[in-house]
Parts: structure tokens; C-alpha cells; sequence
């Protein structure tokens, strides 16, 4: 098992004004990779913390990645600290000089003596030219382990890393395959779901790791396998799948990449049908998360956002008499917006929410987080209850998810108990 | 100088596939507070890693924050170990588990035995209650060091740290006094914004910190002093906002906590205004922001989403004709759209988009980001063109601030250039 930490070098990082998309970047690449990353630090841009943390990370790790530290006027700490741990002294690199000043000559612009010093390295490293900054990239190989320092600059250290440092880590170390395979669900919360596959999880083998990946709404189960033959990994892994579905089935909506907005936008364009929507509570969220996908035109023809009952009854036609028998939040309003929107619009689906989203409007029969949810086509009209929480923002987003699930298992004319 | 640790406890975060949000969030708030955060640290879900990490952390820091390892499946290892460094013992604490059954019941779901051991808590901790999840928050404060272990749900963890643990570390440690006030602004990058205010800029006392936060479509400029008096820093403070202001007033829409959606909303609630909206490109975007803030049916009355031309003119009412001369994209169609909903809504205020959101769809004429936003009340309609990107999901986003701002401008009945 080969280690890894990432080491992130940066005040503004620390102090909470941007956030670390390198340290995410690169623990994913070198996942796929099949190293494991075993810690990701966040230091200062000091010389004690600096050398502290990078000598500690070479006695716990096979690799060693540190982002940041490299700019003009600061690179000096972090260059000066490696050549103190790898024993070296900075000697001027013609290849980074060249290219320092092939960048400020393009760019016009006048070259200052810490520009140059940028080309100043340790005359131990493996210099990592860096075709798009001035501040080159540095490895260091020593008693088998890697260490290597990249500006952090987002795009100079993505390419640097895949053009030079994957190269550099498979060729210095062994490394296994990985497999991985996600399947996605919803309507279940994550302790019900570990309930239901209590047995097959026990009997997983040893070589397949499972991961429960909860979202609000939706939890993600993923099954790794790590080894030396894909064909044999892809197998196991399959085999585990096909046991596993059957006792989850009404819950999965996919798998891998799959969200429900583009599995519906999938279904609803294999079978040719058009969808309207009729939202009260859900404020326009539905429309807003079923137009992220691209053409989505072919199937979507639109919606009405009916917040107001006066909206509800002269624009969606839904009777005065029908909301103050039953309540604009019930299911006789919610299926009747559905069947309204899908004849106003002349589609062959129509879908609708009605609710309370707080943090108002809430009763004792009717609590906040009280919707219904409605799916109506030509041959049927249907409904159900959802009891979400307090929370307005939360309930927008499960009444989305709740819906668009809705409308898939009524699209797949599949329904399970 | 107080100094804190922040420890992220997930292997999901260390393989890279989710990013740590968590961690950014509690460095500005704990920097808000002027504490310093000395080190970050994400490591994985181990006893072992676990137990070293914080006990390094402790000798470290003054404050320790560990988010995550809580959840229902995995909770134990992390409990277990604060007993282990804490010499506790796991106690069923009363309140949590009422907490947990009042969750289970007001869902209606079957409790397991796992969700009741999240009410098994370390008996020598501060129980910091979690509202919104099953998982509490636990506090220690041992040798002046505290340490404060939140569940890594971003809600919950925010929440729990907003309403419990500011006032724990504030009451623990002296901070110094931190004024800081945010002025929010729209419509004008980074750059040109500084140089609008240059001249201003170098004349800032050095007791004033001024920093630049861009995000998309929006820059704020927040400027903080620290020190004993809040008096004294809020006059320097207020001192430099009313010199700035008048210098970049038109791009200005509101201050700290201010966002398009609730400046909008108090104007529209104190002018006694109600809204509609038409909204092509925008798929929804702008109706699902609108109705993000409580109470918003006062005023927002519905929205039709008429993303099909169809919709356009059957349901709208733009005619045919229309819409063939000039294109669904162009300045008469969406102030049709602006004038059309307003007056089948009955509204004070129409507003609308339509533009080529993107990736197909653009031509020579009007590539992909070309974007129209319209405005409609009883003495005036009016329109504004838009050259966006070339990416979906940015010109939706940009579409809707951009809107917004347009609706706010023309409330204001200001308008400069």
C-alpha cells in the first residue's frame, strides 16, 4: 500500500478566504492513481512549520505532495527548507531561467531580480518545468520516497502534476489497479439501508471495500476493489452488485455519475414524452434543477410557479371551492395541479408540488414540512404525502429530489410496496 | 495570540471525492473572532489516526475543532477515543436521545439501534445540542485547551457553531474586538472596482484592513479593524465607508448579510409592490431565489416558466408573429414577456428573461450567453441585453443577478450612466 500525504502550504488558505480545491484535485488523482492518502495538512507559510510538518510527512508517507510556498516573494522559505532537509544548496537551473524570462518577454513586462531567483534551485531535485508560471515544480527521491513541491496556482499544478509527476510516482513505485462502482439511491435514510443489506455486507470479501455516501435525500453506496487485474476487479465487483440490487431495487435511480434530473431527462427522451410542472412550495426549484441539464428542451416544456391561491385558481384553473374544502396543501389540489398543468400545457406528464416550507403557514393538522406531490398522464393521476422538516431551504431541496424520484418510478412503472 | 486546530475527520474527503467545505467556513468564523488557525488537518476515519492527531493538536493549539466521524455508522470510533483522551465513559444523555426519537417520530420512521447510541455521549463533555441532525455536538475544556467535536453535516456542524460554540470560546478566551463591515456590489469586476478606488485605497489608516472577495457576478469589499473598543473601531470604520460609498455607488446593493434576493424583498414589502416573473433561459433559477427567503408571498405572487415557444405564446400570450419576426431571444420578446405576465398575474411588476443559456442553441448573430432580462410596471418597460459565457450553468446564475439587480435599480428609481 503505497501513502500519501498532501501538504498545503498558504495563509490565505488558513485563514478562510479560498478555499483548497488543489488538496481535493489532487487526493482524487492520486486515488485513481491506487495511492491512499493517509493526511492533507493546511500550514503557514513559516520555515519552523514548514520543515516540522514536510519532515514528519517523510517519516509517515511514501510520497510526499506539497502545493504552494513557490511565488516570487515567498518562494525563498520553502526552497531554502528543502535544501536544508535534502541536503543541497540552490544553483541557478538554465531551463527555469530560460523560461522566466521567455514568459516576461511575452508578457512585455520588466524583470525583477526575484523573478530570476525563481530559476535558483536545489541541485539535488529533479526539476519539473513548468510550461505556464515562472516557479518550476521540484522532486526529490530519496531512501524510496518521493517528495515533490508544485506552485499552487490551480492550472500549474494540474498540468505539472499530470504531465510530469504521474509519470515520476509510477515509475518510482508499483502500483495496483482500482476499480469502483457507485450505485445511487433515494427514499431511504443511511441506517435503514445498512439494515436492509446487514447480510450481503457481512459476506462482501475482503478485497471489496463498501462506503456509505450520504447527501441530503440521497445516500451513495461505492464498492472499491484495489489488485493487479482489472477483468478479475471488474468481476467481483459485478458479481457483489447483482446480489446486492434486488434487495434495494425501488431505491436506486442509478449509478456513477447518474442524478436523478438527468436519469428522468434520459427516460423521459427514450420514451418520447414531454413534462410540464405546477409548483407551489417548491418555489420554481423543480424547473431550476430539471433546465441544469442540456437540452432538456426536447422534453421540458415548462411551468408555472403558482405561489399565490389567486395564481393557483385564475392562471392553473384549479377551483376556488376545491382549495377552501381541502386546502391548497392536500392531495386533492396536488393532483388536480398536476392534471391542470399537464392540459394547460399540453404535455404528455404533469408534475406539482404543494407544501409548507416554513418557516411560517404551518398548523397543527398541516405542520411546516407538510407537501404533497403529484404525478398525473393520460391514464392516471396520482399523490403523496411527504412529513420533510423545519427547515425552508431543506424542505425546497427534499420536495425537489422527493418529486423527480416520484416521476421516475411512475416513468418506470415500477413501484415496489 | 489564541491559536486553533482544525481537524476534519473523513475518508470520503482524504479520497477526494467531496470537497471540504467545512474546513473554509470555520477558518473565516474563527478569524471573524480573531483567533488565529495555526494548522488544518484532514485525516481518515481510524482510532489510531484519530487519538494522535488530537493529542498533537492539544499540546499545538488552544482550541481544537474536529468536524465529522459522527454519523450513526461510524460514531463509535470517534466518541470512544475523545473517552479514551478525556478519560469518560459513554453515557445515554437524556435530552440527545429525546432529540433523536422526536426526529425519528416527526418523520414517522423506525428507529434503530444505532440512532439511539448517537444519544450515548462522553460524560465528562459539554452536550451542544444539534436541532437539526441526531448527532450532538460535544465540547471539553480541560487545562485552558478546548476542544469541540461537531458532526460534519455542513448544516448542522454551521448551526451548531453560530448558536453554541461562539459563545463557549468567547467566554473561555479574551478575543480583541473585531469590527468588520462588508459593502456588497454588482455589476463591475475586481479590477476596475479598484481602480474606481485607488486613491481611497492608499489613503486607509493601517489600523484598517481592506480585502476584495470576489464571487460570480459579485465583489464585496470588507474592511476590518481589530482592537479593545468597538467604539472607536466602528467610527474609523463608518469614517471610510461614507468617503467610499459615493465613489461606487451605483454598484453598491447592500451591506454584510445583504443579498440581491432579501434587498429586493424589503423593497418590494415596503413599496407594497407584488412580482411576477417570466422566465425562459433561466429555467426557474430566478423564482426558486426569489421565494429563498421567508415570507417572500407577500409579495411574489407566481411565475411562469415558458421555456418552449409553444408556452410562449399559448400560455403567455406573446404572439406568433412576434416571436418569428425578432426571435425568442431579442429586446421586443422579453419585454412582451415582462408586460404579458404582469398583466396575467395581475401584478405591480413583470419581470422576465430569455436568452441562449447554452452549450447549443447560439448563432453567428447571437452566440451562446447572449442573454435579454426585461422589467415591466404600470408607467414603464424596459430591457437590457446581456453577454454572458459560454457556460450553462454560469449564465443562468449570471442571468438571475443580473436581473435582480435590473429589478432593484428600477425600484430605487436609480439609475446613473
Amino acid at each position: 500500500m503505497i501513502n500519501s500525504n498532501i501538504i498545503t502550504i498558504g495563509d490565505e488558505i488558513l485563514s478562510g478566504h479560498i478555499i483548497d480545491t488543489n488538496a481535493k484535485w489532487l487526493s482524487e488523482k492520486l486515488n485513481n492513481l491506487g495511492v491512499t492518502i493517509s493526511k492533507r495538512l493546511t500550514i503557514p507559510d513559516k520555515k519552523k512549520d514548514i520543515k516540522k510538518t514536510i519532515k514528519l510527512s517523510i517519516n509517515e508517507s511514501d510520497i510526499i505532495i506539497v502545493t504552494g510556498g513557490l511565488g516570487p516573494t515567498n518562494d525563498d522559505i520553502t526552497k531554502k527548507t528543502l535544501c536544508e532537509i535534502f541536503n543541497s544548496n540552490l544553483k541557478e537551473d538554465k531551463k527555469s531561467l530560460d523560461n522566466v524570462l521567455r514568459i516576461f518577454n511575452k508578457r512585455g513586462l520588466k524583470i525583477t531580480k526575484k523573478n530570476k531567483d525563481q530559476a535558483l534551485l536545489p541541485d539535488k531535485c529533479i526539476v519539473l518545468n513548468n510550461d505556464y508560471g515562472t516557479a518550476p515544480g521540484m522532486a526529490f527521491y530519496e531512501n524510496k520516497k518521493l517528495l515533490i513541491s508544485l506552485p499552487g496556482v490551480p492550472f500549474e499544478m494540474k498540468s505539472l502534476f499530470k504531465d510530469k509527476c504521474i509519470p515520476l510516482i509510477t515509475s518510482k513505485f508499483k502500483m495496483p489497479i482500482i476499480y469502483q462502482k457507485t450505485i445511487k439511491t433515494t427514499g431511504i435514510g443511511e441506517s435503514w439501508l445498512s439494515d436492509l443489506i446487514l447480510d450481503w455486507e457481512n459476506n462482501l470479501e475482503n478485497d471489496i471495500k463498501l462506503a456509505y455516501l450520504p447527501s441530503l435525500g440521497r445516500v451513495k453506496l461505492r464498492l472499491t476493489a484495489k489488485g493487479y487485474n482489472k477483468n478479475t476487479l471488474k468481476k467481483i465487483v459485478d458479481d457483489q452488485i447483482k446480489k446486492l440490487i434486488p434487495k434495494i431495487e425501488e431505491y436506486v435511480f442509478g449509478f456513477d455519475d447518474d442524478e436523478l434530473e438527468n436519469v428522468i431527462g434520459k427516460l423521459l427522451t427514450k420514451k418520447k414524452k414531454t413534462i410540464s410542472v405546477a409548483e407551489s412550495c417548491s418555489g420554481g426549484n423543480i424547473s431550476k434543477v430539471i433546465t441544469s441539464i442540456p437540452g432538456c428542451s426536447k422534453y421540458f416544456l415548462g411551468s408555472i410557479v403558482a405561489y399565490s391561491n389567486d395564481i393557483k385558481e385564475n392562471v392553473l384553473g384549479i377551483s376556488r371551492k376545491l382549495i377552501e374544502r381541502y386546502g391548497a396543501v392536500s392531495e386533492e389540489v396536488v393532483e388536480k395541479m398536476a392534471y391542470q398543468i399537464r392540459k394547460k400545457f399540453k404535455s404528455d406528464i404533469g408534475i406539482s408540488t404543494s407544501g409548507i416550507a416554513g418557516p411560517s403557514g404551518g398548523t397543527k393538522e398541516k405542520p411546516v414540512g407538510t407537501v404533497w406531490i403529484g404525478y398525473s398522464d393520460k391514464n392516471k393521476t396520482v399523490s403523496k404525502k411527504l412529513n420533510l422538516t423545519e427547515r425552508r431551504d431543506i424542505n425546497i431541496i427534499l420536495s425537489t429530489i422527493n418529486l423527480l424520484n416520484f416521476l421516475r418510478i411512475n416513468l418506470e412503472g415500477y413501484r415496489k410496496g
